[in-house]
């Protein structure tokens, strides 16, 4: 073989097509083992893992020492018969002819299958991305995304991407990343909502999907400075709906993954059983009923603050799938939240938390829609008005109830991949320390 | 009618499945007119707009009277009766029983059909969102991204969110956005290319698709601080496969746009016969051909420079369809190219040049993939070897050939909707003039 055969290559996912026939893969040396004169060599080409015979005897002398002599991500091609192998999980197997190198590191590959220290594994991300967990990881990451964007397109909502850069620093600018935008002060956006709404009046449903930025000091695993969140509004829309809406598309996103990422899951070791029960409807407990089950199991609460992550623990723990709490003190929410018109203490508010401990996964609510009530509440959050001129707009030209919630899309990989800590669920994390690679 | 009726509502999009029943739909009165005993009432849901017929002596004089006086955005509920309307664009219209208004403007509209300004309409992108051509537009944006996803997916890359975040500036700092990141300078990225390339090695096929961010002061109609870039890697790939991979690309979402949003592209009066010829294979010149061509045409162009805009335009009005003008001087191209095997002067680069004066839509390359060539052309560039170190790394284990491009999401709409300025491609335009709303 030479270079140029790499265009003949098949990709081992496509092998079961082939069984029988001699191919070429295009790839590296993930692994091998050795038992005197058979080298099998595991080959990843990024879509599989195959094991590749080498025989002494079938291929040539020279062949046979390349395969003794090649370290881990090699590069290279393999030429071969593909057989059946009922013992991999695969199902086939090459029985090699021909192995061209293509590139052999001079170094000893960084990340050997012994425990490395997670700052090591994080400073050499770009690696460690070929490992097989971190590669079930992000194909799981691929899949929510793609299962989030079929959810609501199958609905016929309309995407809107909202702006990065804004203008204002809707709650307070401790947490925002700001930028000089030439002359002008920009920060980089927490949350696509307040556009979504404009949108979703003119398109009635309508998703923001993108990055979001926070510049919290906070180390704890649950917390990057850069994650992807994606919001959904709808006009003619009130919490009930809203719930309704949040439980299905979470049931659908891990329906969607059960489905089609079987085998990363299995490499993930991931217990099911758990996930399987994700289905609609959720359990809904009002703030005061969750208020109740904390003081139930022991913890002195009191009425009227939020949640930390260990009351949601707890809280989620007395279901066998999400729960939705809803109807919050309007004092610990954000401003643009509707006061339930039953008890005007209470904002119509919803958080969704994850089982197992994985906290909340989705926020979202009814939104103000009188515009008086919403002028008052900007004063009173000392917001300033010229930059909410054109929010308030919406709600006199043609205001509707409207409703909407976001999801952090890092937040349901870890829980669905059931990893503990957030950093391994996006490609190139971004920490209060961490800026590479 | 009673507000809370609006959770009966039915889309305006759905109404072929009512015909001959009584439905409620919720919206906004869009425009209206009048002939004595009859009001027409357009009303937009976000879906679709539909005439609502209100005939003085069918429905109470209140009613009659209501359907008189409310003006443009009216946010309203219409009960009715679904009939055919073979005129209407729609096929139905509704024969009005009853109208429950939620809330009349107290102000008037500030977007009449009249002509206005751009500064204007911009500075109420908020609400010019509601208006027929940018509903198209937009709509159509969805479309583009939608076909842009599912080429990838339905091809098997693993979609790799590339961080926005990043430590280093690869081509200078003069056109990157920096924030303070806790101590340390970050740029905002301006392509996820890098990353995509170590993603590529893992996954074997990827591509990143968020938005970018350039500093340019430039006011041009292609220019905006902020707009959303795609960019798929593929390891064991040269400029052939890249070039093939392109144009397949193009011609995809040309052809879904036609299928899905063929009414949207008749608002927007597009001459869609310039469209239809948009299929592979692309013609493709070499960047000496293309300089011929220039000449040919009287431009007094020399060898070795990059094409402006008004070249561009020269270039492709040759074709009925996107060319490809590919080995460009690796002087005017990027560090990270590959050089011409069989000319050092020039790189794999291409370039894709929409039809109609659109410019360029695509730009790509194979990459370097030798260890001791890209360092030195990042010496050459006088770039800080600290920032690449993990970028070299990617030639040091397991080399191999590998090509990508990116395509500028808002440039396609602008082609596709054949609209002369970017702007309205994107729902909140970011300028170096425009930051709000």
């Amino acid at each position: 073989m030479e270079l140029k055969d790499f265009k003949k290559r098949i990709y081992i996912e496509d092998l079961h097509q082939q069984l029988g026939k001699e191919v070429i893969i295009a790839g590296w040396l993930y692994n091998k083992r050795s038992s005197g004169k058979i080298h099998f060599l595991l080959v990843r080409d990024g879509t599989e893992i195959i094991q590749c015979v080498v025989v002494k005897g079938q291929v040539s002398d020279e062949i046979f020492d390349v395969s003794d002599q090649i370290g881990a991500e090699t590069s290279l091609l393999v030429k071969g018969m593909v057989s059946e192998d009922k013992r991999s999980p695969l199902g086939y197997e090459l029985q090699v002819s021909d192995i061209f190198v293509i590139q052999a590191p001079s170094l000893e590959y960084p990340i050997s299958p012994k425990e490395h220290g997670i700052e090591f594994l994080m400073d050499n991300r770009h690696l460690w991305l070929r490992s097989r967990k971190q590669f079930a990881v992000l194909r799981i990451r691929h899949e929510i995304i793609s299962a989030i964007r079929d959810f609501f397109n199958e609905r016929n909502f309309v995407l809107i991407d909202t702006p990065i850069f804004t203008p204002s620093a809707a709650e307070g600018t401790s947490t925002l990343f700001a930028t000089d935008y030439f002359g002008m002060n920009a920060y980089l956006t927490q949350s696509g909502q307040l556009y979504a709404e404009a949108a979703a009046l003119a398109f009635g449903k309508v998703y923001c999907f993108g990055p979001t930025f926070r510049a919290e000091k906070s180390k704890t695993r649950r917390h990057l400075t850069e994650f992807w969140m994606v919001e959904p509004e709808v006009a003619y829309f009130d919490l009930d709906d809203d719930m309704k809406l949040a439980e299905d598309f979470v049931s659908y996103i891990v329906q969607r993954v059960l489905a089609q990422r079987k085998s990363e899951l299995e490499i993930l070791e991931r217990d099911v059983t758990k996930l399987k029960s994700v289905v609609s409807p959720f359990p809904r407990v009002s703030y005061g009923e969750a208020v109740d089950i904390l003081k139930n199991n022991g913890i002195d609460f009191e009425w009227g603050g939020d949640f930390g992550g260990s009351d949601e623990t707890v809280i989620s723990e007395q279901f066998d799938r999400p729960v939705i709490v809803h109807r919050y003190p309007a004092e610990v929410k954000a401003f643009y939240m509707k006061r339930d018109p039953e008890d005007d203490r209470l904002a119509l508010a919803m958080d969704v938390l994850a089982p197992e401990g994985y906290g909340e996964i989705i926020g979202g609510s009814q939104r103000e829609d009188d515009y008086d009530a919403l002028l008052k509440r900007i004063d009173e959050h000392q917001l300033p008005r010229e930059h909410y001129n054109w929010y308030l707009d919406l709600r006199q030209y043609g205001s509707v109830p409207h409703a909407g919630f976001g999801l952090g899309v890092e937040r349901v990989v870890a829980w669905i991949c059931g990893i503990p800590h957030i950093r391994e669920t996006i490609p190139f994390a971004r920490t209060i320390y961490r800026l590479s690679p």
